[in-house]
């Protein structure tokens, strides 16, 4: 990779999501080299991703150019790559595009869907992890419903207006109310000649409650929402294979959808050349110290969701969200700054802000460490966090006039086809045929 | 196809453009059965297409939802779907989602880029009629970009940082003042690592004049706003060739790029069972007569660019954009609701408007029927006619906070690569490759 050496030390970070960003904004404008690596050329507000994959927004709208938010940081190298190996010995990294060497590397490569093994439920289902995965699901739905207007038979009709969701956290959650939202205000204008109230919207969880990362309020009035809104809620249901039509729980519930929606877990993006099984803790996360240096290894950190850092408070790791990624890549990037001045890095530590999840309109829930509310006033308090959280002056300008529009107007009017899934999933398959005749 | 026969004649429209548009809003709460095909699900402002290509607008901001545009009609009914064959002898159109009758058929289907006949060019350039079209090409210009930086042979660096616009119409010239403008504005900031100054656009004109159909003050001034922001203008210079790296022209002149835009020509999107040459004017438009029956066709109809309608004033039929084909829709509404109650029909008067088009910001050409100017306050007409004849509050909306930002800002943000054109290309291929094996 032609990035000329210079007298800096060179860090060289993978991942441009929460973490990485907060990272290099530490970083960008001292006396340091920063390489930052992602597949992506831009940084995506995943908390949104479910209004794109519902309509409500643009995906332009939460993503953000990574080479603009750091443009003004003289040291600050970008490039679109797909990191392949570590080779920790080397102090080297090889990509698609050449090999780098780096005094500091810092993995931030985020999480990415867990199916827990079932390839049959990770060839049919959808996830919604990233701006194609959203924009995939969006034209699936719609899909669905120009399908069924032409199916006879009303068996298949029923399964193109069945959706499951899998896993009641926040993403589940927000995108189940999403869809009930859209079942009442927008699909029986769109779709006067469909019988909408055959449209039913599942949400299938494994354990006693909804959203069960936060407090046993917070789950009970999410769940009233859910009611209310006339979703499905299944708990104490883990659905166990889906092979396109079929969903099979272990129970004696079963599903017939042609749409089933996987936020039931995830797990760390790891890189070939770490995964030896020691330095994995659950959910395929990398052991870190409270510097966030990966055990074992000498000038090699993991922040984010990628890293698990334990303590009494945290035995499994922190929650796997924004905010410990933010306040890690900010903390790494003091360190980083006082190891190379000779100095000692200071221990992490989570300052817990608190949690919260919207239903609906007017309806949210917010658990903040001091005291716990829902409503009206959480769902603006929701509202107003994510429009402050949003990269980018324009972004938050386009949101904050998409949500008073959509509220005033029960609408969503980003419902476009633009790139058949179908279609693209036929492609794709056609590849992977070709790739194994080959 | 199941679309209920009721005692209303059946109207069955083809393409969701300006043009069927226009008429099926004239017929929507008339008593006659609309039937409107199109296969996308959503209208698309085909004039802001370029700006999509250069990141200043979002795809979602341009397109409307067909079925929001018609959803208070209540005899009208849309499926997406594509014409496969027009069957006049039995009043039968097929489609990839099953037959349909007809009493009356509207053909809207608009136009296509033409090639005139040159598979090379075809297969190698990039398009703009379409979002998704456009949408591959502000992928390209990205990935080129992101390319160039990786690349250490200067001929092949400058090959990526070159841009070839064939076609100096409203399309050619708009395309060629913004990548001017990214040029100066964003690329210098987004890649300082790379000299920009080696990037060239290039604008290749087959007559002696940009903007043709318009005034020869207009061309003037359009190429004059065009040096200013260093768009290279190629007068009587015809591109014959393109390889996917060299295009040669009629003269000595050639270029290589690793993008040439193709705005060249348009042709009548004609469907299977009318191609009979003697019914097809220049450009592959149905010879129609002064109501837009397609000539030796009962019942069959076709409005918009796909219509050539020919008098004195229009030898070769009206001008291919958007004013002829809503003029055409209405009117056409209108006599179909008059033929209907026995009535005579009356001929069409095309009004002209005039033309405008933009070059940058603050420069812009406008041809009024009584005046023509040119400069700042052209500029902010010609947004203000686009803003007006955007489809939808919150489009505008939208649209007009963006073009605000980029105003001040100087930016535009949206340049995100979200599906690489380059990887899609691959799969196409593939796919290609795959149906002719089997």
């Amino acid at each position: 990779m032609n990035i000329p050496r210079t007298s800096f030390p060179r860090i060289v970070i993978i991942g441009g999501g929460f973490a990485g960003i907060s990272l290099a904004k530490q970083l960008g404008k001292k006396e340091v080299q920063v390489v930052l690596l992602d597949k992506h050329n831009y940084h995506t507000f995943q908390p949104l991703l479910y209004q794109v994959s519902t309509g409500g927004l643009e995906p332009d709208s939460i993503a953000y150019p990574i080479r603009k938010i750091l443009k003004d940081y003289p040291n600050f190298f970008f490039r679109l790559a797909e990191v392949e190996e570590i080779h920790p010995e080397s102090f080297t990294i090889s990509t698609n595009i050449g090999d780098l060497k780096y005094d500091h590397l810092v993995i931030a490569t985020g999480s990415k869907t867990n199916f827990f093994g079932n390839k049959k439920i990770q060839a049919n289902s959808m996830q919604m992890k990233t701006i194609p995965q959203s924009l995939n699901l969006r034209s699936l739905i719609l899909e669905n419903f120009e399908e069924a207007l032409l199916n006879d038979d009303l068996n298949e009709r029923d399964a193109l207006m069945n959706f499951v969701i899998v896993g009641a956290g926040p993403t589940g959650v927000e995108l189940a109310g999403a869809l009930a939202e859209i079942k009442k205000g927008i699909l029986p204008k769109d779709y006067p000649d469909l019988d909408i109230r055959r449209v039913s919207i599942n949400l299938v969880q494994g354990s006693d409650r909804v959203l069960p990362a936060m407090s046993e309020k917070a789950s009970q009035g999410a769940e009233d929402y859910l009611q209310e809104l006339g979703v499905h809620v299944w708990k104490n249901v883990r659905v166990e294979d889906y092979d396109g039509h079929l969903a099979t729980t272990n129970t004696d519930i079963s599903f017939e959808t042609a749409t089933l929606i996987w936020a039931a877990g995830v797990q760390g993006a790891v890189i070939k050349g770490l995964e030896a099984k020691d330095l994995l803790a659950r959910g395929n996360r990398l052991c870190v110290n409270s510097f966030n240096e990966v055990q074992g290894y000498e000038g090699i950190y993991a922040i984010g969701d990628i890293a698990c850092m334990t303590d009494e408070q945290f035995p499994d790791g922190h929650p796997m969200m924004a905010q410990p990624a933010i306040q890690q890549g900010t903390q790494l990037g003091k360190n980083l700054l006082r190891k190379i001045d000779g100095k000692t890095m200071k221990p992490f530590k989570y300052k817990d802000k608190g949690s919260m999840a919207t239903v609906g309109r007017n309806k949210a829930v917010v658990d903040l460490p001091s005291f716990k509310f829902q409503g009206v006033f959480a769902w603006f308090v929701w509202m107003f966090v994510h429009l402050f959280f949003l990269i980018g002056f324009r972004n938050r300008m386009v949101v904050f006039i998409n949500w008073v529009y959509n509220y005033v107007r029960f609408d969503r009017e980003a419902r476009l086809i633009i790139r058949p899934y179908k279609h693209k999933k036929m492609l794709q398959k056609v590849e992977q045929r070709q790739q194994v005749s080959s």
